[in-house]
């Protein structure tokens, strides 16, 4: 396979030759009802991916598609499922998508089928999940466990934050929902202090979740936690299972309940579909609405096997953010879910698009001369219309926006008024802002005029399902991912992080040794 | 006053002269002991802002000092406050100022003394709190009030929602946390079934906003609520209090408990500080709870008069932000709290700034040739430490960053481990990244190699009390008018939101006109 950094592709010569006509795409005569019908690509799960909004005729994905052969992005990415060590700076394989099932060859490390080894903890967390439902496990009290606290930080607590809220009210309305899912991840004690001063804590079950055991903000709350169990007279070691990794200090450890496993080669960022998110929504929704939820990942990883770009929806959604990063000059995107149940969703794929493609240097550590992951950021609809929208619309930078919406609402619960109910007004909205974000509105007072040439897509399906979320999740997952091979950089790595780190533990070690650090900590009250 | 698009000042030019100093501004030296300490400014209610991490030197500080005087930012300000007509395109006062205190003359409209008017209703809505939670107000079924939910969308919902969250923990420490809030916004039917399905409703009392008494979420969410609690057998009429302008068809209306009146002169983003705000919080957290908010946010508004940028916060960040948006070329800012209460303030600044400075015409309606409003996202630290700071430290873009801290949590609840409680670590961590962000790290291996030059700037204070909040809120407010006073632009409408309304009431008629809207329309599965 060739590893080139991508302003030296043949592709980004065609691709910057065409920004011109990108740039004055005119979407007020192209956006007709057949462009809308014909730019459609099925998804997993029942789901479609729409790109008739995006500034690109038949010249531009001609280029797409070569720079997708070009770049071998699809061979890239069943070499990363087939196991090779994708991860470079870590030296690591790349190994989600084995936990929703196998799609390369079987992965064998250090005499170890990994595929079987994910599969084995699902089933032993399964167990779990199933024995507290069920009240067979309980609490030191003897009481049965009404709710569930996750303790993680990053990929621990957005992705599996966002799933919780996601199923929540389909779980609820569908007859699977048993415990209630909170979560503590800020080193700030108020964030601790309020969860578990909320709750009847002789009825909760804490999920501990850290790979390597040492993460400083999920310690110290682990003991703000352990030490009000205490206190209240509950044995922390009845109320606590631990998500790790084996070589972790957490890892048979008779202090928990349980520990479930994963490895180096799960990513915070991708760990939703393990134990990670696997125990905390099994608890909440049950093992079986858990494994739905993998199915439609599952589902979407081979989706986004197919070479031709029109046809993989993941492939063809990175390839046009490409488009709008290096060539149309788009420093931004918008992520607007028309779906209060994916209200953290944007929080999600904030994490997982600027964590993964952040980054200035390639997959061999040598600078880029280009841009690469831009500013993701984003609220529900219809919300955001009555927020920043205004920018949208009118503002002088042009900001490409993630659409999503669903034909039914989860908890069917509606009221007509003015001769439609609230989902239909839902609806319509979206496809309102779709069009007058493309289109604009020529008027001769200019403080009313917009200028439309603002770009979106629309992910859409029938319902927000486990399955349809599985799907949407690995979609992102993978257009991040081809995104990363495309600039040629290492999506699977977070160097980023370290220098925060070792700074932050030097001032609590009272060394800091640079004055502006010191004064600082001084401002901000800092004591030892 | 002179009114003078940006690009017409002679400090534009200057600036533009100074911009390859601050491009390549020397962090590593610059940022020393003493620079931290005398880059400080004091703020209202015991806060200080910190510029020391920004790119500016003497001669940066001089020409923003002559483009603040030069463009009379604050002979506009005190305009405003005297309340002459600064929303041009509506040709409306601006005076949610006036909501916290006198600061410039008399307003007087039609007759009326609105100082007194807003002072009025703030004496109504106090009241009626207060009766509510002395249990003197009650549901229809005899039972008192436990819960407080607000109905509204946009600046009926981010803001209050975002002061409700920031006041919270702080509120329950100090005994005055009485009924809990909840919130329904989105016209997504989840949103109110969910909020309303968790809640026993004899125990309720819902707050409606909306200002023109016709947004079509906020009356979607209004009768969705009126139809549960008449299902319920409660008498909607008992349940419900209503927020709105005199002239909308909720006022004066015997359908509701009581309603509180704003103008035309409070903006949604800006209204906070009014009845719309302020019922809620003083049902949650007591009239004397949201004076004291009030007056923080005033004692800002006072603040903010000082000509000399280097004694006035609110001025100075405006014009940094001006600075690095226009001049160091910056295209969106990150705002990150290291306080888990205000975990929702990012969402309402995001609002505040985008909907007001996301214009492309001046204040009299010609389009601007420069940038105006960055977009603007953010979530609470550590949280985002684990997430996008990856991208923030080692992307290819700088995005400057806003950041507080504070020397005391709420709930003064924390626990101690490795040598040092939470709230410590918290601090320490917020130093550290400041600093790492600023100087950055060589290192031979250049995915380790962090280029440092990210500016930034930093609000602390002791703690987040009402006072402290206020003062929060103005301060921001306040540096939003201040840049749409440089950018010579009209901050207090919101043109943008118009067409997508239009467009959906077409879809809802049926009657849309265009091809690919129907087209949309038919993928969502609109149904009339």
């Amino acid at each position: 396979m060739n590893y080139t950094d991508f302003d030296k592709t043949a592709a980004w010569k065609t691709l910057q030759s065409l920004a011109p006509a990108g740039k004055h795409f005119d979407f007020a005569a192209a956006l007709t009802a057949d462009r809308v019908k014909a730019c459609t690509v099925p998804m997993a799960a029942g789901l479609s991916y729409n790109w008739a909004a995006k500034a690109a005729d038949e010249p531009a994905l001609a280029a797409l598609q070569s720079l997708a052969d070009e770049q071998e992005l699809i061979l890239k990415y069943q070499a990363l499922l087939d196991g090779e060590v994708m991860n470079t700076g870590e030296k690591r394989r790349v190994l989600h998508h084995l936990l929703r099932g196998q799609s390369g060859k079987p992965v064998i490390h250090e005499g170890r089928n990994l595929g079987e080894f994910y599969t084995n903890e699902l089933g032993r967390f399964s167990a779990f999940a199933e024995a507290v439902r069920a009240g067979q496990v309980r609490g030191a009290s003897g009481k049965p466990f009404k709710n569930a606290v996750q303790i993680g930080i990053g990929g621990s607590d957005l992705g599996p934050r966002a799933m919780y809220i996601a199923l929540d009210n389909w779980a609820a309305k569908n007859g699977h929902k048993k415990l209630n899912a909170y979560f503590i991840s800020n080193v700030d004690p108020d964030d601790a202090s309020a969860v578990v001063g909320s709750l009847d804590l002789a009825e909760t079950v804490f999920v501990l979740v850290s790979k390597s055991g040492t993460t400083q903000e999920t310690l110290a709350n682990e003991l703000f936690v352990k030490d009000k169990l205490a206190k209240a007279g509950l044995d922390p070691g009845k109320h606590m299972a631990a998500v790790t990794s084996e070589t972790s200090p957490l890892a048979r450890n008779p202090a928990y309940l349980d520990s479930f496993y994963i490895d180096d080669f799960i990513g915070g960022r991708y760990s939703s579909t393990s134990a990670v998110g696997g125990v905390i929504l099994s608890l909440a929704f049950g093992p079986a609405v858990f494994a739905e939820f993998l199915s439609g990942a599952h589902e979407a990883d081979i989706c986004a096997l197919e070479k031709d770009i029109r046809k993989n929806a993941a492939l063809l959604d990175a390839l046009l953010g490409v488009w709008e990063r290096n060539f149309l000059g788009y420093p931004a995107t918008a992520v607007l879910p028309y779906s209060q149940a994916l209200s953290r969703f944007p929080a999600h794929l904030q994490q997982l698009d600027m964590e993964s493609n952040g980054k200035r240097v390639n997959r061999s550590g040598a600078e880029l001369a280009y841009a690469t992951g831009p500013a993701v950021f984003g609220e529900p609809g219809t919300n955001g219309q009555h927020s920043f929208y205004q920018l949208l619309h009118q503002g002088t930078d042009i900001i490409p926006l993630q659409f999503a919406g669903f034909t039914n609402s989860q908890r069917d619960d509606d009221v007509e008024v003015d001769g439609s109910v609230s989902q239909t007004k839902l609806k319509a909205n979206l496809a309102a802002q779709i069009v007058a974000f493309a289109k604009g509105k020529d008027d001769s007072d200019k403080n009313k005029l917009f200028p439309g040439g603002r770009p979106s897509s629309l992910i859409h399906g029938k319902q927000l399902t486990p399955a349809a979320l599985g799907s949407l999740l690995a979609h992102y997952e993978n257009k991040v991912m081809f995104q990363g091979f495309v600039w040629n950089l290492n999506s699977f790595d977070q160097e980023g992080v370290q220098l925060g780190k070792m700074l932050t533990k030097k001032v609590l070690a009272g060394t800091s040794g640079d004055g502006a650090l010191d004064a600082y900590s001084e401002l901000l009250g800092v004591q030892f």
